[in-house]
């Protein structure tokens, strides 16, 4: 998408270089920097302390970080030392494993002369899929946009609520739970969004700042305006993304997603959940129960980083000193909540016979 | 309640400066300032800035301020001319106009030689008063608090989910939602709180400092947490202030409350209310079309306030620059999401005959 009129993707390979660039998104939404990386670990940096982040982008990122391994040790212990070593970075990240599996099982199939630059292609093919694989959700979700306008004055703009980023910063391009509102912006429909701040990490600002970027018009509310909004009509439609789907519906996202999906249902206001097919975690059904949930560090509870007036990037303590934090970073929204899923292959049902209907394939193999 | 094992009203009368005292709450929880309050400017101040905050409080502070007043000026324009000048303060505050419209009568049915001393003593007693209904709103939830500790195997402590800060800063002491947590305390219950940090003004951090001062054990979370804390059993009851309540037991309260009771009836935690009655607004039933809500500063939500590593109080900006934020300070939820409302007569339930036949003189009033 935009970034001050030029198109960016969030990952791309400078063919000059030879290198994976990165936004470094640390410091965003205050500082555009982009960063070459190198090494391994360079790969390990950018994947654990979120540099790049987001599901999709996760498993991008550990596609390029495979093919640099091959570059340097091609064997078959270099390839499951890569994968060990890229695996430890997010364990939690479903399509991390998910990219890293994929490229094992090809590289294994190839000779070890070519395995860097099967590697390479791999990678390149997996940034291209998920371009692909978004916009296909963004087609796919226009047309509820489009079905939702049809029913308001022509000059009312559709209104979205949306949580943490699920924005093209977390994908390759497009976004997810975005895709869907750059492809109505770009189609020029009416369009407003609301963003939740997503405390503890304020990915939301994130979200307002792509938005923002490319265009879209936008407002930041906290993390507890969404139900009052809802209970005024001034949401259409809840539209999220996901880290993990079950193959029964149940959808683990950034923590306080349940609570949005619990107001949409009391105000009767549909909640789409955006994802591309390789979150969709098969084995497991009931989500409250079998998704184990990261505990990260409690000063992301007690501390909050922002811009000081000089513009320098800052940590403020919002809390008594001494103050015990507990950060559990997601949640899990029952599928009986959710109004659809919006997938590369269209929209389904929330549910075990939805997704089975969409994607045979997988749902039988389990 | 204790603050460094001295006990503390959050308002007290200084008998020897002939001054109400205050805690300056724009400080805390980083430091801990009183006020002398000496000029009608201090109690327009005091109010509006939210040096005090909290209904009960800035009611109390209020008849104060009728008591300087008086001593300058106790003619009937005085007493006119000092209700519209703290009316003004803070309009959406009903329990500011109830002080402020009780000491009026009561003046005007006094001898202006004698107002001055008069509206001291209201003043005393409307402290008085409001330290005696939220004991009593203690007891009535202590009793709550016990029949749920009485399910439970006896060294597991009652977990208490709270939004807000209905603590004793936000009333003269005990505070309301606080009230039946200290009383449990006090009695040697096991006893644990979830505190809501309450964006966008993060007046959990306020419960977080009371409580930790009185030695009650509790852990901070964000907004977004208490859903799935909910989801797994980590929460026995939500115990929770109001603003305002209407004749049919709707709750007006910080922005993002009826999110936790969402959650609440979602999950079959009991979701109460503490409240004294002269927050109940006898005149409308119906709260979330008839109550208008506070839109504050949107600075509020993009900006965040905290100590930074020298202790100093900054203001950091997190979202990118030029984004626009919306701020509603409250929300409504409706009766059918509460389980009872805790008030210094007893518990009753939500409803129109709840509140009828705990207070028939209102209620048939009306």
């Amino acid at each position: 998408m935009k970034v001050g009129e030029k198109h960016y993707r969030s990952l791309w390979w400078e063919e000059s270089q030879q290198a994976l660039q990165i936004i470094d998104q640390r410091f965003l939404p205050y500082d555009f920097r982009v960063q070459s990386v190198e090494t391994m670990q360079d790969f390990v940096d950018a994947i654990s302390q979120m540099r790049v982040r987001g599901a999709p982008l996760i498993g991008a990122t550990a596609a390029y970080g495979m093919a640099l391994a091959m570059k340097h040790d091609s064997s078959d212990a270099g390839i499951s030392d890569a994968w060990r070593t890229l695996y430890a970075t997010r364990p939690t990240a479903v399509n991390l494993r998910w990219a890293l599996d994929r490229c094992q099982e090809k590289l294994m199939q190839t000779d070890v002369a070519e395995r860097a630059t099967t590697a390479l292609n791999l990678a390149h093919h997996i940034a291209d899929e998920d371009v692909d694989i978004n916009r296909r959700i963004g087609e796919h979700g226009l047309a509820l946009i489009q079905e939702i306008a049809s029913r308001k004055s022509s000059d009312e703009p559709v209104q979205v609520l949306t949580h943490c980023n699920a924005g093209w910063l977390a994908t390759v391009d497009w976004g997810t739970a975005t895709s869907p509102m750059y492809h109505a912006y770009n189609a020029g429909m009416a369009l407003h969004v609301w963003v939740d701040e997503t405390r503890p990490r304020n990915q939301g600002a994130l979200t307002a700042w792509e938005l923002g970027n490319h265009g879209v018009s936008h407002t930041y509310v906290t993390d507890n305006a969404g139900g009052h909004l809802m209970q005024h009509g001034q949401v259409d439609m809840v539209l999220v993304g996901t880290d993990r789907t079950t193959a029964g519906g149940d959808v683990c996202n950034k923590i306080g997603t349940y609570l949005k999906a619990l107001a949409a249902y009391d105000n009767g206001v549909p909640f789409y959940v955006a994802l591309p097919s390789p979150t969709i975690d098969w084995t497991i059904v009931d989500g409250v129960r079998e998704i184990p949930i990261e505990e990260r560090n409690e000063q992301e509870t007690t501390h909050i980083q922002g811009a000081d007036e000089s513009g320098a990037i800052q940590s403020v303590q919002v809390t008594p000193a001494g103050t015990k934090g507990s950060n559990p970073a997601f949640d899990v929204t029952p599928n009986r909540l959710v109004t659809g899923l919006i997938t590369e292959r269209g929209v389904c049902a929330a549910s075990a016979e939805g997704l089975a209907e969409m994607f045979p394939e997988f749902a039988n193999a389990s």
